[in-house]
């Protein structure tokens, strides 16, 4: 079904270079919990042949081999470099590892800010490179197409950054899945891509071309038959620094929306003085930028992810009903809980 | 005191190549009527020797001169293209214009879509080009510090594009200026960048990046001294392929708003389905918008901006009453009127 070179079935192998402890290899854990893909290799000299369960807690089996040399003989067609390095250049011993990647044919996905495809000695490797995270070619400007689609586009809007939106995404269309709903996700931004194997990074586009790019891709993931998108969204209304949401609500033109936050924030992660505005006045707000003043129809919010991997079990539930009480709308953590509640809520409104 | 290539008492001279006549010169026609530069020539080989007044009703002085070398004699110092050719690409004689201007030693300020400075001829004839319409070097990411600005920041938004922001900020600019209060104008699209020597095009800037462009630009602009900024707006939160409304108001942090619209618009231009939404109602979502659900103070519209230009005086007159009666704000068409109420607003809400 999906010809990606990271969808269902593809041979891939995840290079974590002595990063599998650590949160620079956040889109590697990201893959190893989510990519549908056969991962038939990790790739981390300090960590060869130790347990990846047992090191990462993530209940995914793969060898942990030394070099894209080995992972290349365990039958891995393509390499995803699955840490993004403190300052972003790659160390030599990554790069030497891309670069023997390359020359035993492999296809390197480059999720990094900085492209690799036009570098010359990858060039001379003869290598095939997909960069991530740079504008796609020939886009457009939207056409406010998708406001004609027969699918709904549920899309995850936030209290902050890295409050689990593409979490609650995967989760929600894995769970529509089960419940047998023809479900896709529509990734924007790099470790979604990696994960589905298809979307575009919203943030490397041109601020013109934008929703032109999201549409693109709702369209196309439309295309399958779902009768449901899950949209990733990005950034925060309440964030100084994020404004990518309304490209991504008029690429789309949600129909309902799912607010992702932590569990008992205060205040944003990079802003510690910016206070979290109550949620009901965030999910009011997200709900008017996204009707446009009355032009498009205004998205439901159908519930809450909230995102408690800082809490343990019986605090987790607690935090779960206090906000259930607060707020009105179905509450769940998604990894700890799966997104099923979400779903019946859902259906609910159709 | 502007030390800009296109600031006042700046050497200027305008390419307008044949299309003296044409809405395709529409940045011409911008700079003619706004720009604080000294425009000492404009260049147009059909129109030479005529009556540039008579010509496009614009009331400024220059010699309609046949080549950039007679500009040169002039004493131009800088050749802005004030044409976008319909189809993207410069015809051969406007070409060989920008080369014989940059063998000149001119400064060339090119507005079009597509950058001339790594171009080959244009490194052969050994030019100087200064490309508006790409992201700007070293840029990063907002980081919300116009929030902390004494200035006021004032930002036009709109029922469509095209219906009048970029003129009404800059009415309003010279409008508090005549009152002698320090005001300065940000611009965010090309033709603004080129009436005031500064500013960005924030549709060429990659979403990740366009608040923190736009709040430079906010930040630069306050350094003069001004107790009042006058942002440019794009786009509109009713038009399915604009969304660069949010990532100006993060830039900006926007204390007020002013509304500008055409009259009697019932839809949008290129979307004739889509009718344009009550004012107020788009004016409570702009505000919301702004306020990102109660994170930022709620900036206050001042008023509104009616372009009445398809309408003669009498009936100009009519509709401006007729809507501050439906609206209960001040309305005025800056071009016909002038934007001093709108400043007399913004004093009131001091």
């Amino acid at each position: 079904m999906n010809a990606s070179p990271l969808g269902e079935g593809a041979k891939v192998a995840i290079l974590m270079q002595g990063y599998l402890r650590n949160h620079f290899g956040k889109l590697g854990f990201g893959m190893l919990r989510y990519s549908p893909a056969d991962i038939v290799a990790v790739v981390d000299g300090e960590n060869a042949g130790g347990d990846l369960r047992a090191l990462t807690g993530i209940p995914r089996c793969a060898p942990i081999v030394r070099s894209c040399s080995e992972a290349r003989d365990l039958g891995a067609e393509t390499l995803v470099l699955g840490v993004a390095p403190p300052g972003g250049r790659l160390p030599q011993d990554w790069w030497d590892e891309v670069l023997a990647a390359l020359r035993l044919g492999m296809l390197v996905v480059n999720p990094l800010h900085s492209p690799l495809a036009a570098n010359e000695e990858v060039r001379r490797a003869g290598g095939r490179v997909w960069d991530v995270r740079v504008e796609p070619p020939d886009l457009d400007t939207a056409s406010g197409r998708a406001l004609g689609l027969s699918c709904a586009r549920v899309l995850t809007v936030g209290t902050d950054m890295a409050v689990g939106k593409m979490t609650a995404s995967l989760e929600m269309a894995f769970a529509a899945r089960r419940m047998d709903i023809a479900a896709e996700f529509v990734a924007t931004g790099q470790t979604g891509i990696c994960i589905w194997g298809s979307g575009v990074a919203v943030d490397a586009v041109r601020l013109d071309f934008a929703p032109g790019a999201v549409e693109r891709e709702t369209l196309r993931a439309s295309e399958s038959g779902a009768e449901v998108l899950f949209v990733e969204g990005q950034g925060a209304i309440n964030h100084p620094a994020a404004s990518a949401v309304l490209a991504i609500m008029r690429g789309c033109m949600a129909t309902h929306l799912v607010l992702c936050t932590r569990a008992e924030q205060r205040s944003l992660w990079r802003f510690p003085d910016l206070p979290v505005p109550p949620l009901q006045s965030l999910i009011e707000t997200y709900e008017t930028m996204a009707a446009g003043g009355g032009a498009f129809p205004r998205p439901k919010t159908i519930g809450i992810a909230l995102d408690t991997h800082e809490l343990d079990e019986p605090e987790a539930l607690q935090a779960i009903e206090r906000l259930e009480r607060e707020v009105g709308l179905p509450v769940v953590d998604p990894v700890r809980q799966g997104a099923a509640r979400l779903i019946q809520a859902f259906l609910q409104t159709r």
